[in-house]
């Protein structure tokens, strides 16, 4: 029993921007289609030899994750080959080496048709024509933060010019480069409890000159924590959505660090209270802190990403304790696809049939009625995030 | 599927006092209908116009939030009107022209039979003999904490004063005034980490001291640690159970300084052990933590309002991932209705479906058997409360 | 609607060890039986005299928790008694005047074959050759740090002394005395928040001179977390696993002090990457930040038990959520048992019955198919335990 939404457009509202990859071993496809974090390289930092037997066993944790078998079982079906590995590789290399018809044919199948992009990942940062160019689908680009902060802080400049260029870049992307959003991980560097005291420049002032003089202490984190209350400001001021990285990440996120409760300080604080906010991956697995977080805070916004898919059977549970607090005009779907199309498409099939059935249940519950459920279907799927980002 | 509970008169444990609002409009009704938070007011107080646009965007955040859905549909059917806000607002305000009769047949329908209300929420406070003149159910008054600390903060007098005072009234209100219990949202003020060591007068000494000489650093978290602890102990002579909030409440509370287990240091202490006390709200979204609690601390209980009902699909998973770890004998059903009586309404309605669903799937678990099961229904619904405050 | 598991062998990958505890009255039985914790002991250290109220109180508690009502339903079964408590303790003290059959039965109808048992409680130890005889099952003893640090800080020697012993202890143990594997409980003590800088010896020797010199602070945390970070370091040369606990345990935990996140910077760490660690507890109720980092962390392994059987609705929940990213090559089954025989065979019951089922989910999710569910199962009931391990 499921509310059938596969007829119905899809708005990705955090994946990242790829270029065609050529053709993949089966390795090489298993690697950059897994979930990111504990790899061969990984490991052999760790200190042990980089050898076959270190491979097959990598290779044995991420071809034994759900998420894996679920996607290899999804890419069969679109290709018309048997449920194998190696045959979905062979499959995937063969239809790939037309990549624009192939891209095309996935988001058809899937019905993905926008992709909210953050380009600060992968670095170099991939251009954004040249993946518009390669892409049958609405690309709707996403400027991160932490890029800029590690140019800047490689400049031999003090903290007025710091601050002027931050600003200027900011305001330039947004304004002249098509820009839509900002994003920013600050999670994975230095983690989630900013204090809203943070926005005095003064405390920019502090924090970089303690770098420059190789003092450190907690000016990293200071620094940091006023650059993202800057931004908020700047977003206010240019009238377009904070996207903020809570929960799991790869292998450098402490979920300690990342949980969504962390921002309520800031993001209460009246300076801030305006400024619109999507908590990417809904915090995963702290997604009813988020969900919480978007019934108190009318411009925060819950973005399931990442969760969805390679969390592979939380979808359906990512959903519904989301929904459980957030407003159904507040969550968005998205699917984190980082690396390759299949991802987004492997994603995007998992997320309709897990949001049909989450649906289902809440008309089964009577919390919703069936004409609710398609309606709130059609806006978790596109157009909450059409309406958050202003497009269509 | 479900264990049926219709017929079973309920306790609703943790909920406030009310007093006939009159007639309201539609925005009106929303806003004192739906959890509390995020409002017009809290926006505005964040630099924003006060206007139509902002009026309606908030009123959107609350109408699409699960809760608002069922409890139209809810109430639509008890009105036999159209499930449409504008209608259930126009039925609801000639209904309720005979506001006695109309709490009555509320209460009648979903088979509410008890209150036990924290008349700390709203202030100035409700009288007690004029909620129960207009509430056709029985009254059992809880006391809270809070308002009597700021009350003899506001007073010219030191600690001797003031700590006499703080017993002479607590000893007054549970012996003389007809009060139950008391109650601590110490949560909302400076976080549930209470250290056990705040027991002895000397840190209410020293605290009171350093606040009434301006001296202020973490005077008034060691004050109501302090008077945590009093109060504690005050509950243990007198014979009545404590409740204390836990996890979610309004715009106030950060979650991180709510969760439950943060009471575990306090609550095993020694000293402290032998106090009853309610974990208020289960901790949502902590509740297994708090069930947790309830199996390891002989005299703990879980509450499971708020999140019933105002995290409406929640409903059945606070009760079953409570009963994870919390005996059948601990787990006491609440709506934390604050404003007028068709949250308990609702709450009660969304409670008894849940429940009842929730042990058809232990049932079905062979986790309980039938008769277990009905036993654990009556048992949640009404006698955990009754037992633990000693009234039937 | 299951995947029909029952026939399959299972190995129990984390309990302790006890001898035959005679004949039992109906109280002892209940609170043998029952999750450690708040019983008649810790109220009366809490001041309460030890009157038969308080033993009926408590008694009320344990014999309400589900994990009791489930339990006595699958022992009256075993019995063929009817499900009434003193009846199945009548059973049970008829059928264990031959403990030798009576456990080889139990186990034989749960398909119970082998115990990963950690010998380090209770104390004093159980002889490991007196277990083996008494159980009819292949016993794989795990030796627990936490009794050698009491022992070695007992003995009046400085620092070089006590490395030395404590690593031939260790090696002694793992080489020559037929122990698998290592333990610890720090979670009990001083907590998961151990950094991995934490290794060098010096800490060792600067935190055991101020316990010396009654000093205090924070040596005994800085102690115990050197000696963690030596452990580490040991189970590498020697090849075996770490077992660390996570999550709940008894009253002596404090949650908060528990959850599996906190290990994150630890075992990331390049030094000890390469060790196998078993997360134990699946750190329930925090197993979805165990299964990310079993995802994350190529060696790092979920341990289901405890919550399996003593949570018992959460069983499926657990699998579910901890599969959510953990590998399904990465969790192994176990019960917990600590006192007597009938608590392993109870969490076999019903991790059979609650993997089946979220197997069966998994299906129905187009997660997994048929065979690879089967599979999963093998491999979660026994198989990867086994390989972890390296036993068969």
């Amino acid at each position: 029993m499921t509310i059938e939404l596969s007829h119905l457009p899809a708005v990705d509202v955090h994946c990242h921007p790829f270029l065609d990859p050529g053709e993949m071993s089966v390795e090489r496809f298993v690697d950059a289609f897994s979930f990111s974090g504990g790899g061969v390289p990984f490991m052999t930092a760790g200190g042990l030899p980089h050898d076959q037997a270190l491979i097959d066993e990598v290779q044995g944790v991420r071809r034994n994750a759900l998420y894996h078998r679920y996607a290899i079982r999804q890419l069969a079906r679109f290709f018309g080959c048997a449920p194998v590995l190696a045959e979905v590789v062979a499959a995937r290399n063969a239809a790939s080496r037309d990549y624009a018809n192939y891209t095309k044919a996935l988001y058809g199948a899937c019905g993905l048709a926008t992709l909210v992009t953050d380009f600060g990942y992968p670095l170099p940062a991939v251009d954004v024509d040249a993946f518009k160019a390669e892409i049958a689908a609405q690309v709707i680009p996403i400027y991160r933060i932490e890029p800029l902060i590690v140019e800047l802080l490689a400049a031999p400049i003090g903290w007025a010019e710091f601050k002027r260029r931050y600003d200027e870049t900011i305001v330039d992307v947004i304004q002249n480069q098509g820009f839509y959003g900002l994003k920013s991980v600050i999670a994975y560097r230095t983690g989630l409890d900013v204090s809203p005291l943070s926005r005095t420049p003064d405390q920019g002032l502090q924090a970089l000159d303690a770098i420059r003089r190789g003092i450190g202490g907690n000016a990293m984190k200071k620094l940091r924590d006023h650059l993202l209350c800057r931004a908020l400001e700047l977003c206010m001021e240019l009238d377009v959505p904070m996207q903020i990285h809570t929960g799991m990440g790869d292998y450098e996120v402490n979920l300690v660090a990342c949980r969504p409760a962390l921002l309520m300080d800031l993001l209460r604080f009246p300076t801030f209270r305006a400024c619109k906010v999507l908590l990417v991956h809904t915090g995963y697995p702290y997604h009813a802190e988020a969900g919480y977080m978007a019934n108190m805070l009318p411009r925060v916004y819950c973005d399931v990403s990442e969760g969805i898919p390679f969390a592979a059977h939380a979808a359906e549970r990512i959903f519904l304790e989301t929904l459980e607090m957030a407003p159904l005009n507040k969550v968005c779907f998205g699917t984190d696809g980082y690396t390759m199309p299949e991802i987004n498409f492997v994603g995007t099939m998992l997320g309709k049939q897990a949001l049909g059935r989450a649906l289902q249940r809440l008309v089964d519950e009577d919390l919703l009625d069936k004409a609710g459920a398609l309606e709130a279907g059609a806006w978790i799927l596109a157009e909450n995030a059409q309406r958050l980002y202003g497009f269509v």
